[in-house]
């Protein structure tokens, strides 16, 4: 493949963007004009455009000696995507600015790209611009998603009423797991270069972890079935960091069922291999991008034969407090122990 | 002062960003809801909502030696808004993600806050959202600006057409200068710890290196007065660079005349210090956010009598290339030799 024996200070910034961008198609008339200007022009008539960004810096959010590039790319697209999806709205375009040092090669850009790329088709997203440059050390990824929301029916943090039902998608924790696998993986590679990493039967937390899907199909049964949550956050930093902030944002309070907080199967087996209970994973663990909403009570039918959709727990007055009723029934205060960019992270 | 004695570990990130952005206040009613939300939401009813994003990486964009954190954050808004501005539309919102490591206090992260929402003020551009994060080396700044521009009016760097006058605002090559000063500084300071920095007189090159200005002024003055161009871009790589963007998108040639690229008298004085020719440095130098537009020649009296647009050639056709009319009359390529990402700045 002559293309890609191309070295990338040959293409120099234009002709890399040129290069990794020659083949994106608009597949939205909200996106006007894509790539190629200062800017996108976007187009939303009568509806509100939703925006949410985020970085992603190497050695913090992702670890190259374990992420290969395609499902990093994908991962950070759909990270975003998630949060569009989270406001109750369709995301219709990314932009993306990558910074990258000297060690990078075209290829490995390439497959990053193919992970973006991948994303955007299996989401209908367009990727309408962005900037790339050099980094002296690691590698940054910052993504910026829009997209398309009915004037009226956003979906805020700050919407929960005392007695709205929480409930959570999918199933939690098995990001985390799949994590702490490639971390084992990474530490037994680095100890011995020529063992070859265990990974088989792992798949489902693996590919959690690795390549997690947002739920594009939750938004859609809203739609259809005139579901309207009173508010809505995705499980990026682990579910009680997201319950809670639902309650401040919302000036509630809330109980959640520990024995009603959707673990796989799997998830459990694999927890146990680390002697890690369960509850903790799920409630801390984060990266799922599963989603957390309140709801009416009047409209618990409409969701409740959703074999995707399980109620954990209620909003309750502020006063009230956020508790977590564990298996033996006793109440425990509900505590945010996910993901903290900026200290030690407690389950490690 | 208490609040600055604070540190970022135990304002964690949640606590940082709030800490940062309590004092923000929505500036536009296009600003549906701005930060404390999975994403910001946007409304620019029946108008075009026009993207732009970019990232600065520390030792690549920005010397943290020489340049004041909350000069940085300006700069870092600006060069933004300058890309919006190059659509012909107006600035609205801007959304930030910032990556820093454990090295920086809270006191800079709030100088450089304090500088985003200078620039903020000075445009009316609302902080709608962001992304803070950990960095493991050195600091990645991403800035998103979203703004609506009116349908039938975007400027888009493709509507050249064949004996346009290529126009350009303000002066060039003052901001390349100042960060040769800055450089020249910062070499000293090295070899001497002890020296104070001798940067007296200079301030119209450091002011256009650390504080530039994007041209909302000119944008303004094209609705007032019924300006259309039909091309357009910002000076942000170098003149060469961007008129070279304007032809190859727009499918012409152009000839400009070097004596008629408008210098400052201090940027002159200054580049005979270095040893550079003044007309390099403005060619080559970049970072000026200036802009560069191309006109019909039937409007040409709407901008005549413009004090800070200066006329510097004309579009030509393809087939007659993109050349540069010397002092001597003798006729040169147009080359970009400006910033590139990949390779080391012909400049230096």
């Amino acid at each position: 493949m002559k293309k890609t024996d191309k070295k990338i200070e040959e293409l120099g910034e234009f002709g890399l963007i040129r290069h990794l961008t020659k083949d994106v198609r608009i597949k939205n008339p909200e996106t006007h004009r894509g790539i190629g200007d200062d800017a996108a022009v976007l187009d939303f008539g009568d509806r509100h455009v939703i925006a949410s960004t985020d970085i992603l810096m190497e050695g913090i959010h992702f670890n190259l000696i374990y992420t290969p590039m395609k499902h990093l790319g994908y991962k950070a697209v759909v990270a975003n995507l998630s949060d569009i999806f989270a406001m109750n709205a369709i995301p219709k375009q990314i932009l993306i600015s990558l910074a990258f040092s000297a060690k990078i090669s075209l290829k490995q850009i390439e497959n990053l790209y193919a992970g973006i790329k991948l994303a955007c088709d299996n989401y209908n997203v367009d990727l309408a611009g962005g900037d790339t440059s050099t980094s002296l050390t690691g590698m940054a990824i910052s993504i910026t998603a829009l997209g398309s929301g009915e004037k009226g029916k956003i979906v805020y943090r700050s919407g929960a009423k005392t007695n709205d039902l929480i409930c959570v998608t999918g199933n939690l924790g098995a990001a985390y797991l799949g994590l702490q696998l490639l971390e084992r993986e990474k530490k037994l590679f680095m100890e011995n270069p020529k063992l070859q990493p265990a990974l088989d039967g792992y798949d489902y937390p693996l590919q959690r972890q690795l390549k997690p899907e947002p739920r594009a199909d939750i938004i859609n049964f809203f739609k259809e079935n005139h579901v309207m949550p009173t508010a809505m956050i995705d499980i990026s930093d682990g579910l009680s960091s997201e319950v809670l902030h639902i309650c401040n944002e919302s000036e509630t309070g809330c109980r959640i069922y520990a024995d009603r907080i959707p673990v796989d199967r799997y998830t459990e087996e694999l927890a146990g291999e680390f002697n890690i209970t369960p509850l903790v994973a799920a409630l801390n663990g984060g990266e799922d991008y599963e989603l957390v909403f309140t709801l009416s009570p009047g409209e618990l039918e409409k969701v409740q034969g959703h074999k995707d959709i399980k109620i954990i727990g209620h909003i309750t007055a502020k006063e009230d407090g956020c508790s977590l009723v564990i298996h033996d029934g006793s109440i425990i205060p509900l505590q945010a122990q996910g993901w903290n960019a900026y200290g030690r992270s407690p389950q490690k």
